[in-house]
This record gives structure tokens, C-alpha cells and sequence, in this order.
């Protein structure tokens, strides 16, 4: 029997799990902060209306199939394209500006390499309707308190305008787009090979930055954003054919290893399968990249494991005062693992309390009964004290 | 252009999507409270992994299609044969006993109707890896719980134990599981055309809890769970080939348009893709049911809608001063909405916080500048006051 996944795709054991869950909580809070809320769409959609949407290499990488009733379908590529048809469908139902996330998971038949499934997360905030600056603010703005709040310290969100380039040809923008990846030798080469003059880099990287991009960052800062996290990046670009307007990447001195989110306006698209158009702005997270920089750096609470105690059971006989510890417990708020088997060995259950980093653990034996009080032992420094259930309350709680 | 989506699949706008993180969010607190873990697993797996564990109707309602790498595959069907999977794949890193939640869509090609769908979230607890009666109780504990935290009030948990069948057939089994569907005097008839003694169905009526079902149900009290939300039903079966022990459905002679939940002790599945047996007891909440049956009757909370404030933009003057008090409200954990259009009439931006039931909307004009002071407007009564920043908070929060 066949107990392997396929490539490209991933079980989430709770340790990793839980990390997935802290951060979803983390983001979640931030964007209905903003009044932000949520969108779901279906996992399957109509091949026709993914089709075509994402360039022939999106065609390629799109999994695609017939159902049981004839009908072609495709698995969700991204979510811009079903917020699209979202749009369309119930235009009559969305108030303008529509400004919602959207978290749910996406698929590519991509070739599976580190950092790169093929089932995968992805977490989208966006604001349609509004061609505002102010609305690109809010979008930074939100980023930004994410990361923030997610943990980082060093980051920065790269900041451009696609009037920036003014008429430079797209070619030659998506060859001066790969400057930090390659350095300015390697562009200006490519840039030559390619027949545009060289200078093209240096007078990109001269440039100033836009009216409208100031404006941006302007309100940004107002709505909470320092500074220091900001940063005008005249060079980057990030697939020009998408964005109309303002272009974001964020990235971390402290994790060199590629942007740990991008976004921008795109004010072409969303009106694709309507007569109308919608400007819009957004933003992606990168899940995945966010999960291995803040697990490289340190990000996580120490007490991603939610569980604040094992209860113990000494024997069959005192199965049911240990019930009704865990039961007491949990109505204090207090997040209580009950031991099931009564025939286990302490040790036993001591040892899985370990494994699970269980930070404490209550035993109820003979000894506590007659004395009318509970053994609790701090699983990290090996203390083991006696108490009663209210001075164990306050413990555990602080 | 197709804006449409496939039959028995679903749009989840921001309404309703809120309802479904609403019940995920209490849901998961209950799961965490008694120290049970997420786990997730991919959306496709092998389709060898999935197929014949269903059964012939499974295999036919099953989203089966060769992958570009020429791979046969499926969508998951449900969580129970991954959950095996999972524990065959990683046996050497899972503390036994394994405790896990797991809430993901599901796909079935199944004719779509009233409340049936092609693809539904699942959402299960199961406990891995032990065969004592505190595993079902505290199951039964937790299902108990989640329906109370839910808002149900005359919810009931229908118990069973497998063992009070005896040595019944399996088909008369199943025509008396339908007792409460079509009466017993179909039941009966059913019986007798099938060539079984329609006696047996008062038997089983007539029947006694067991001495296991006993014990199950005394540590469920033990463990907080009301003697009135549990029920002895000695016809409950729910597809008998499956459990091997305790046998639960939850109903609501509130909504009596089918079970809210269900589940059981399975110890002969879980081990499917070892060597090894696994006993096992889960229970899984009817989510779809869950929303229809909240909403029919009234249990959502009023204050679904998170954001709590819109902050209008009286003209683009003052654009700026109205971003730093959404900015300011956000600091004070106030959720926000911040106005984008400098250029929009006070109506239309009232217009969008009433048909988006945000309660209150902050006013700040030119007279309220003077005045040093912000306008508040509560959305529900129409009453419109000037008062201080302070004083807005405190209002707000209470």
C-alpha cells in the first residue's frame, strides 16, 4: 500500500500546523483592522474561465481535467482571477470599494523544488473599485503592521511606480527588474545584448520618484507606517504586464533568500469578464517563505503549543478525580490534556507530556487525596510542588 | 464570457464567509481546550491512497484525473483515509495517543441538491491510539461543548453501542437505522419483506444500554457534559460496516432537518496502511447543517460584522486628518474603515456603512476641526453627537 504524497505536495504534522495557524491568526486580525473581510471562492472552476488568464506558461502549469459529467474543469490557479469573476457575477450585491481577503490554498503543476510545491497557500488582500492613492496606502499600511506584528524587524517594502519607466521598452524593464538577483555587470550586459543602450539602467536608478508614489507614501505614513520601513526602488517591477500603478515588494536584510510578499495596482484586470472596469490594489503574502524566514529567525512564540497541561491518572480508581481536574481546568480557561489510559505508568505519561511540550503536569494519586491537594510539575525546570487548585490556577495562568 | 460556477460548488461572500470563520473560531477554541492539535493534508493525494476504501459509490462519486506527469490522482473525499495515511507515514514522530483536528474541503460528485454540495468542508476530531472509554467520553464531551458554545440549546446526543445489535444481521440493522426517517410501522413492513421477524425491532428498542456505554457516558459527565444533552438511542446504526463501538448523532428538535454532527469508535480502519491496528474514535461536525440550522434559528451573534467604525473623508483637505483617526481607533483596537475617495458625497459613504452594517461612522468637517472635536453618528438609532476623541473610544467599546 501506497503511503507516500504526491511530489510537490505537503502534510502539515501539527508542530507545523500550528505555525500555519499562528500566523493565519496574526494576518486575519491585521486585515479586519482594516475592515477587511473574508471571500472564499471554489476550489474547481470552469476551465474557461482560468484559461488564458495567465499566459501560456500558467496553460502549462494549470491542472486541468474532465469531470465525471463531461464538463472541463481546473483546479484554482491564483485567486485574482475567481476575484475577477466574483466581481462580475455580483456586482449588484458588492459595495465599492470591495476590500477582502482571501486565503485558501492554490495549484501549479510546477516543477517541485525547495521553497516551490505545487499545493500551496496563498493569502491575498485587495481593494477593488477605488483608484485612489489612499487606497494604495491602506495597502502598505497593512503590510506592514503585518510584518510588524508577525515579528520582523529589518524589513522593507520596496516601493515603485510604473510611470517610473515612462516609455522603456518592456523587454528592457523586465532585464533591469533582475538587478539584485544578477548586479548591475550582468543587466547592463543583457541590456546591451539585447540593443538598448546600457545608460538605461543608470538613468532608471537616477530617477525620482513620482508624484502619485509620494502621495502614496504620504498617507501610508498617516495611517501608522514608519518610515524607515519604506523604500522607493526605482528598478523593480515585478512582471510589468500586471501592475498599472504603484508596485510593492517586501523583503528582510535578516533573509536574503528571496520577498517575503508583493503586490501593487492593477487596474486592468478585475474587469476582465465585465463591461466595467475596477481599479484595483493588492497585496500577496508569501506563506511559505514567511513560515522558513520567522522559523530561521526566530519569529514564533515559544508557546505555539496551546496545551497548558497534562493531567495525569494514577489509577482506574482515581481516573474520575483527574476527569474532573481537566473538566475544572478548561472552565478556568486553562487548555488541559486529560490522560485516557488509567493503566499507564507515570512514566509513560510523563514522557509524552515531554515530547509534546506540555508545560506542566498535574498527578493525583493517594498521597494528594489525603492531603487534599495536587502535584504539579513544571516540565521545564523539573520542580514538582504540591498545591491547592486555586494556587495551581494562578500558576499555570502566569 | 462564463461567470458562473460549477453546480454543487460555491461563492462564499464576505456574509456569509464571516459565518463560517465565526463557528471555525469557536470550534477550534473547544478542540484546543482539550489539547487537540490541526493537522492538514493535501488536496490530492494518489488516487491508490483513496480508492476502495469507500466503497463502490465512493469510487464512483470520487474526482479522479491523470496529472500532467501522467500520475493518477484524486481529490480528497474525506479526512478519515488521509488521516490513516497519515498515521502509517509518520508513526515513528506521532505521540500515541494522536489527538488531532482537521477542517478541510472535501469533493464529491454527487448529485447536487438541497444541502448537499460537490465540495463541503469537513471538520473532524478524532483520537488515535486508544481503546478506552475516556476517548469516547471526552469526544462526546467536546462535541457536547462546541454545540453549546454554538448557541443550540435542545441539542441531543444520541448514543449507541454496537454490541446492544448482537448478532442482528447487517441489512436488518440497517432497515432499523431508518426508524426515525419512516416510522416503525415501514420499518416493520421492511423487515418482514426483507424475511426477518418484525419482533426484532422492539427487541432492539426495548434494549439496554451497555456496561462500556455506561461507563462512556458517566466520564462524559465526569468531563462537564449535561445528563440532558445525552440520549440513549438503541436504533442509532449510522452505517454499521464502520464503527465497532460507540455510535453518536447529534440533533435538534430545534432544526429537525437531519443530524447536526455524527461519529463513533472505529478500531479497524485506522490501521489500514500498517501493520499495526489502530483503534480509533472521532466525531464530525455537520458544517453546512450547522450554518442552516444558526441561521434558521437566529444564534449568530449581532456583531458578525467585525468592523466597528467607518471614518468618512469630508473633503481632501482634511483627507489627511481623517486617516490619522482610523490610524489612531486601530491603535486603540478599534476595527476601522477608512474612507478612500476624497470626492465623495457624506451620503454615498453613509449609504456604503449602513448597506455594510458597520454600527458607527465618524464625521469630521471644518465646523468639527474649529470645535476641536469629531462627530459621531450611530447607524442603528440615527443619533448624531460631537464629542471628544477619549470619548468616542469608550463609547464605541462598550
Amino acid at each position: 500500500m501506497k503511503t507516500q504524497t504526491l511530489k510537490g505536495f505537503r502534510d502539515f504534522l501539527p508542530l507545523e500546523a500550528k505555525k500555519r495557524e499562528y500566523i493565519l491568526d496574526v494576518l486575519k486580525k491585521v486585515f479586519t483592522s482594516y475592515g477587511f473581510e473574508p471571500l472564499e471562492t471554489p476550489t474547481l472552476e470552469y476551465e474557461d474561465v482560468l484559461t488564458g488568464k495567465y499566459g501560456d506558461e500558467g496553460d502549462k502549469l494549470m491542472y486541468r481535467f474532465e469531470d465525471n459529467g463531461g464538463r472541463q474543469v481546473a483546479l484554482r490557479y491564483d485567486q485574482t482571477v475567481p476575484l475577477a469573476r466574483v466581481v462580475a457575477q455580483y456586482q449588484n450585491d458588492l459595495s465599492m470599494p470591495f476590500k477582502r481577503y482571501q486565503i485558501q490554498p492554490v495549484f501549479r503543476a510546477d516543477k517541485p523544488q525547495k521553497g516551490r510545491y505545487r499545493e500551496f497557500l496563498q493569502c491575498d488582500i485587495d481593494t477593488v473599485g477605488s483608484d485612489k492613492n489612499s487606497a494604495d496606502a491602506e495597502i502598505i499600511a497593512i503590510a506592514a503592521k503585518s510584518y510588524e506584528l508577525l515579528g520582523f524587524k529589518n524589513f522593507k517594502i520596496l516601493l515603485n511606480d510604473r510611470a517610473v519607466f515612462g516609455k522603456t521598452p518592456t523587454k528592457a524593464i523586465m532585464i533591469i527588474d533582475k538587478l539584485k538577483k544578477i548586479g548591475a555587470e550582468r543587466v547592463k550586459l543583457e541590456l546591451k545584448q539585447n540593443g538598448f543602450d546600457p545608460a538605461i539602467l543608470e538613468q532608471i536608478q537616477k530617477s525620482k520618484t513620482t508624484e502619485s508614489l509620494s502621495l502614496t507614501m504620504k498617507v501610508a505614513a498617516r495611517l501608522g507606517t514608519k518610515e524607515q520601513n519604506l523604500e522607493f526602488s526605482p528598478t523593480l517591477a515585478r512582471g510589468l504586464d500586471y501592475y498599472t500603478g504603484t508596485i510593492i515588494e517586501v523583503e528582510s536584510p535578516d533573509y536574503p533568500y528571496g520577498s517575503l510578499g508583493g503586490g501593487g495596482r492593477y487596474d486592468n484586470l478585475i474587469g476582465m469578464f465585465s463591461n466595467q472596469n475596477y481599479p484595483a490594489v493588492g497585496f500577496s503574502f508569501g506563506f511559505d517563505r514567511i513560515i522558513e524566514a520567522m522559523t530561521e529567525l526566530n519569529l514564533f512564540p515559544k508557546d505555539l503549543n496551546k496545551t497548558k497541561v497534562l493531567v495525569t491518572i494514577f489509577n482506574l480508581e482515581l481516573a474520575d478525580k483527574s476527569a474532573e481536574i481537566a473538566s475544572k481546568l478548561r472552565v478556568n480557561n486553562i487548555n488541559t490534556e486529560l490522560w485516557l489510559d488509567p493503566d499507564s505508568k507515570m512514566e509513560k505519561q510523563l514522557k509524552y507530556a515531554d515530547k509534546k511540550n506540555i508545560p506542566y503536569v498535574i498527578m493525583l494519586g493517594p498521597k494528594e487525596i489525603e492531603k487534599n491537594c495536587l502535584t504539579i510539575k513544571n516540565m521545564k525546570t523539573g520542580e514538582q510542588i504540591e498545591s491547592t487548585f486555586e494556587k495551581i490556577i494562578t500558576k499555570i495562568k502566569n
